[in-house]
């Protein structure tokens, strides 16, 4: 890869598409994708991307390729889109196929979360590691899994999916019949509505809006221990999938992102104590929890590094 | 590798050590080493074993190697044990030089677990798999994890502890202080007991030696409701450990060994049934739950692999 090539990578989102122009590891151009309020169907909304893309060619030379992260299930090796969550009428789209045809520009189509986990590891918090879980914790959680320097896409291109995991084969059913997944518990809403229960059990009300991660952050900080216990159960649950992994890939560390990991030490120090409560030495000695080094731009940054490997292999 | 190489596979475990000698896919010479009743110390026992390979070494011509599987901790590189479960007295030996001192064979050591799971990526069950999760359900339950066609040890080669993953972040503690281990709830003892529970409230009376495995087999095969419902909710809480792997590693096939996968489709049916429930079409309709091929000599086969391997490196 030379240092003046460029990569447009795309994070296509349930309602906004975010698309940068990336060179090394800094995104020198950003230009989003307005979207109609009607979500138009798939075939327009690609030309309204394919068109950016033409346009952010013409102001910088050396782009080689597109890199596009999606929120769904992908054939990674061909680009195409079996479904995406939350996104209606995006089914069996040959996604890489239209946008190449369209800019005459070698394009990957990848997950999203993989697309996150790609940046931390080759440019940011996850960089040298080589057994690495790249997490990000919002309305849902998503996960991104690096094991002998590799990303781990499994056998039909869907691993890393966190979130899903169970942290109780009794639990809440949640959106497949699968019982105690991590993000019915520790999902922004859930999380919400959790703390709202523990303000009233402690005889003090709250509407929804204080309980949001970044109103519990702040009660948290400022010593309420309504909002301290409700972190700490947060903590406490998402060690339960943490440990899983460490069990399952003994992992050298985790890179924390979303929305929800801007608490900071606020979740950080609680999740770290129940993690080192529950493994064993050799699990637990060398282990690192990381806060992630990208935020919004993550997904831009790992589509085209993903977008320059191709173009250089 | 040359098709008269052969190896010598070790299968050191906490009551007997069994050792044979491999050409291709089978055992063509086994030669247990006998260990006394007062557990000698770890120097005493290395020199029998050697003398044991010495022995087998002067019996068979073309011996390239040796392998040993050990049940505990041990830095693959350089094959020291960390220390080894349930044996007393292993810590911190240098079991790869100190064989390979005795006996002129270049020689590599591996966890147990891992070499029963080469076995059968290798040579068994699950030659030909990419992403694959071998399981052993005994006593303990041991794992072995291959992602991407290659084996996956972790950072300090422990991966591959399924038997320590939690399903219930509320559970049981267990040995390392950690809630809900799998095996705190699917152990072969555990079995027994929450069995005899079962027909106890059923207002049948048993002893715990109709609660085996084989017994609860038995009569779950001649249609025992209780059995039959025992069986189930030990599948159950198998099917939330390898749901939690699909959701992770997206593998194309569990195999599954150890004693209790003996029950068949006693065990199989029901766990291909709670595994399918609770998983979303693409991790679930390709997956195959498959009984593994070796049963006692999965050790010493898988040993004898890597040692060839590593011979031929």
């Amino acid at each position: 890869m030379e240092f003046t090539d460029k990569a447009i990578g795309i994070d296509f989102g349930g309602s906004s598409i975010k698309m940068g122009v990336v060179l090394g590891k800094q995104i020198i151009a950003e230009a989003p994708v307005i979207i109609p309020k009607d979500y138009p169907i798939p075939t327009e909304l690609i030309k309204a991307i394919a068109d950016q893309v033409n346009a952010l060619k013409e102001e910088h030379c050396d782009i080689k390729a597109i890199g596009c992260g999606v929120p769904g299930f992908v054939d990674t090796p061909t680009g195409r889109i079996h479904n995406l969550t939350n996104v209606p009428g995006w089914v069996d789209i040959p996604l890489r196929d239209l946008l190449s045809e369209k800019t005459g520009l070698p394009c990957v189509v990848e997950n999203d979360a993989n697309a996150m986990g790609i940046a931390e590891w080759k440019l940011g918090a996850g960089a040298g590691y080589q057994h690495l879980i790249c997490l990000t914790l919002g309305t849902g959680v998503g996960g991104a899994v690096i094991v002998n320097n590799q990303i781990v896409r499994g056998s039909q291109f869907v691993a890393g999916e966190l979130g899903q995991s169970s942290i109780n084969y009794n639990g809440r059913v949640g959106a497949y019949n699968n019982p105690g997944a991590l993000e019915d518990y520790i999902g922004n809403n859930e999380f919400a509505i959790d703390s709202q229960r523990a303000y009233l059990e402690a005889g003090i009300e709250k509407f929804i809006d204080d309980c949001s991660p970044a109103a519990l952050d702040a009660a948290a900080t400022a010593g309420c221990e309504v909002a301290i216990a409700c972190w700490d159960d947060f903590a406490r649950k998402l060690a339960c999938t943490l440990a899983n992994c460490c069990w399952l890939l003994n992992p050298e560390a985790f890179i924390i992102g979303g929305g929800l990991s801007n608490a900071g030490n606020t979740l950080f120090t609680p999740l770290r104590k129940h993690l080192a409560a529950q493994l064993s030495a050799p699990f637990r000695d060398h282990l690192k929890i990381i806060p992630a080094k990208f935020s919004n731009e993550a997904g831009i940054i790992g589509c085209a590094v993903l977008a320059l490997e191709m173009a250089d292999a």
